[in-house]
């Protein structure tokens, strides 16, 4: 399969820049593409390496166009790489295009059109799932959910399970039963592993655009606001809510009842454990690592941290009472 | 479906405040309830609160039994919506009720009355089931696996997978395979993604009326203690025992052999390097999250935090000297 | 059924202490072998143990012979223990031996001999699994992915998911498509519930002898290096390149883009910012916990720690001018 460079200019909104007619079969990238293949300048600091790649055609800023002999001229190379491995994915999405017979779908359950559910995939009862939307192999969608219209649920992703939520007695805990459903906007992608629990008494809500990586975990009663992504592996505690457009960073946690407003960027393994209501970035945790022996040396001083301190204040005020 | 207060009141040891015959068809939240609905007071710090709510009734400690019109007296509101909760959830839990024909159980698997079994669970040869218990969509039993009564076991856990250990030789990793099994005693919940790996020689225990949120990982080897409750994305190392009555944060660490007795309350995203032999509260971490350009720099001295120790100590045997 | 210790010494390379005959029915730990046990010393500090055991033979070093009155001279007792655990599972490893009438194979998938595949498996379009190889319950193989001769895939992994990739727009996030696979080498083993992505535009890759516990999760784009071992709930962002031989505690993350040399360790719950280019042991995070009150105290001055150092920068400063 193979695709002319001014078929790809009219389907990015691009200029071709070279041989309309120079074909194309893949995408590579820059330092291991070869001939037949179309590739792209993700950075422009990059462009030096323009001259070595021996791809057959380049996505590059117009700054850049006289560097190429062939290739397609795009102010975002970057989104109109993303446009192209949708053009050029010679297979489309795994399981898209069916509904498996090895699902589990209630009969109450409403599926819109062109919606796709691939092996071992269980729909329970009263479900709805918007059109063009894909349901991954072992994805189980508890009763009552609700899904907007081109998501993607990844594989043995857990939407609507029964939130943590006990109450203590003399003879043990006592089990909340969780009355509230998941609601799921349009456009989200939830990637492979995540859990997401429905609310006690709330739904927990996803709003459209969300875009959640692997392994995530939503408690009973967050929400997340439009467009927001979180990398893999983060985790929230009950009913805290995530404002729109904000970026959370891989195994980052946050404690429960907080409010993080919009356009907040979280980085990697921090935890999160008052609201946020400045946009901007924020960071914890002890950063990198060290070599083990250095590490140990700080850590112990960690413990010791605050008596430091109150050293360091006897020092100045001694001092300060010398001079 | 409605319920009076009246029969609210028998099911659950509580006594009417006004009309006995007062209907209500929901449970809901003291902020978000309307008219036929049942909410009740957490924390008596919200009693001022009670004035605005829409909720037909309300259930509250008798301090506050003057401030409503309609509701239920109990001195632990909060335990008394948890039974309510199961009373007034016009379903029941999801997949309750039957043994799906769509799960995989082995002949020799022993089942308890009344024992449900939603789709795709694999039951493996020789598990046993206590009687009331529910094994979710997707959980897998390894063979040998001992569930007591009226557990519940989430969508898509794993109970029994092969611990991970290996002798390292020279021609790379040597498999041990695991002899022990997983036994769970009654009254235990496991949410949704977890992993509890069997023993390599001995067994994984997880006493009665433990309470595991989602992605929790309890290695081979480990114990933990009754009523001991986990919060999500928790992971134990081999062989570490935790006591009774003990709750752990989300995302915290334990590694290896370790003893943690019982009463122990650890906060989130904390690592356990040691035994602990005191029932108490404890934490640790970096703390919460800062402005990005505050954490570099505090970050980058936490490398160099041996050293400050070491300069700090310098200034007060010179000022030693001096004095 | 039981072993011989000349039939067990044969079959692990080792030479027999006392009666030859002597019959083993099981594997134990020393502290908890009883009659027709068999146990092993895994190091030597532990020595003045043997008199208590009451297992009917022990694996020791020939330095500890003298020691007991029946058993196998190994110099090495954890390799021994960990051959003999083959030797002497009573079952196998479970779901090994067939390929299970309740796993979805797709007709393209092309199969190696001896493969197992256990209930609820996915086996996409193309994928290839070579001779001895084990799939095991409700694991799932996006189309495409290669995996090598004798490898595990554990219950509930998913490998071959799409990677975590959007290209931002003004209309929202754009789905990348992702054209790359998974390629795991010969030997590998991969715990229950691990996510890895195929990757964007190269493959990803898992080379042999490489072993991952559960819940580990592997972006698109990465390599892990021959015989690299991880602990649980490791996570690594995208295009990230991990040596061989290295090994990498629970709970640890890396961030992206980053090469990692042979023969690196790393502590748990850590944090891998930057490259590493030195073998050695590295490790992270704020060190274990403590009781809650002093954990306050010494968090709060890490959030002041930059402010401590140039306090401090300023009394050495006054000292020197006064000295």
């Amino acid at each position: 399969m193979a695709w002319s460079l001014s078929e790809l200019a009219a389907l990015t909104g691009t200029q071709v820049i070279g041989d309309p007619k120079c074909l194309v079969s893949r995408l590579n990238a820059l330092h291991a593409a070869g001939p037949g293949d179309l590739t792209f300048l993700s950075q422009i600091r990059r462009a030096g390496e323009l001259g070595s790649t021996k791809a057959s055609a380049v996505v590059v800023p117009s700054a850049c166009a006289s560097q190429v002999s062939h290739g397609l001229i795009s102010e975002n190379p970057y989104l109109t790489y993303a446009q192209l491995s949708q053009v050029m994915d010679p297979d489309g999405l795994p399981f898209a295009g069916s509904i498996d017979a090895l699902a589990s779908i209630d009969p109450s359950a409403q599926l819109g059109e062109n919606v796709s559910i691939a092996p071992y995939a269980v729909i329970g009862a009263e479900v709805t799932i918007g059109e063009g939307s894909l349901i991954g192999p072992h994805a189980v969608l508890y009763p009552g959910t609700q899904v907007g219209r081109r998501c993607i649920i990844g594989a043995h992703s857990v939407i609507g399970s029964d939130g943590f939520g006990f109450a203590p007695s003399e003879h043990g805990w006592v089990k909340i039963h969780h009355l509230g459903c998941v609601r799921i906007g349009d456009d989200v992608e939830i990637g492979a592993g995540c859990t997401i629990d429905r609310g006690a008494l709330d739904d927990t809500i996803i709003a459209a655009g969300v875009k959640l990586d692997n392994q995530i975990m939503i408690a009973h009663g967050c929400s997340i606001g439009a467009r927001t992504a979180m990398a893999a592996c983060v985790a929230l505690a009950g009913s805290t809510h995530i404002g729109a457009d904000v970026t959370v960073g891989g195994m980052t946690g946050f404690t429960g009842h907080l409010e993080v407003c919009d356009k907040v960027h979280i980085g990697a393994q921090a935890l999160v454990t008052q609201s946020i209501s400045e946009p901007g970035h924020y960071a914890g945790g002890a950063g990198g690592v060290m070599p083990v022996a250095q590490w140990r040396r700080n850590a112990v001083r960690f413990r010791q941290l605050d008596r430091l301190a109150a050293r360091l204040a006897r020092v100045e005020k001694a001092n300060d009472s010398t001079n």
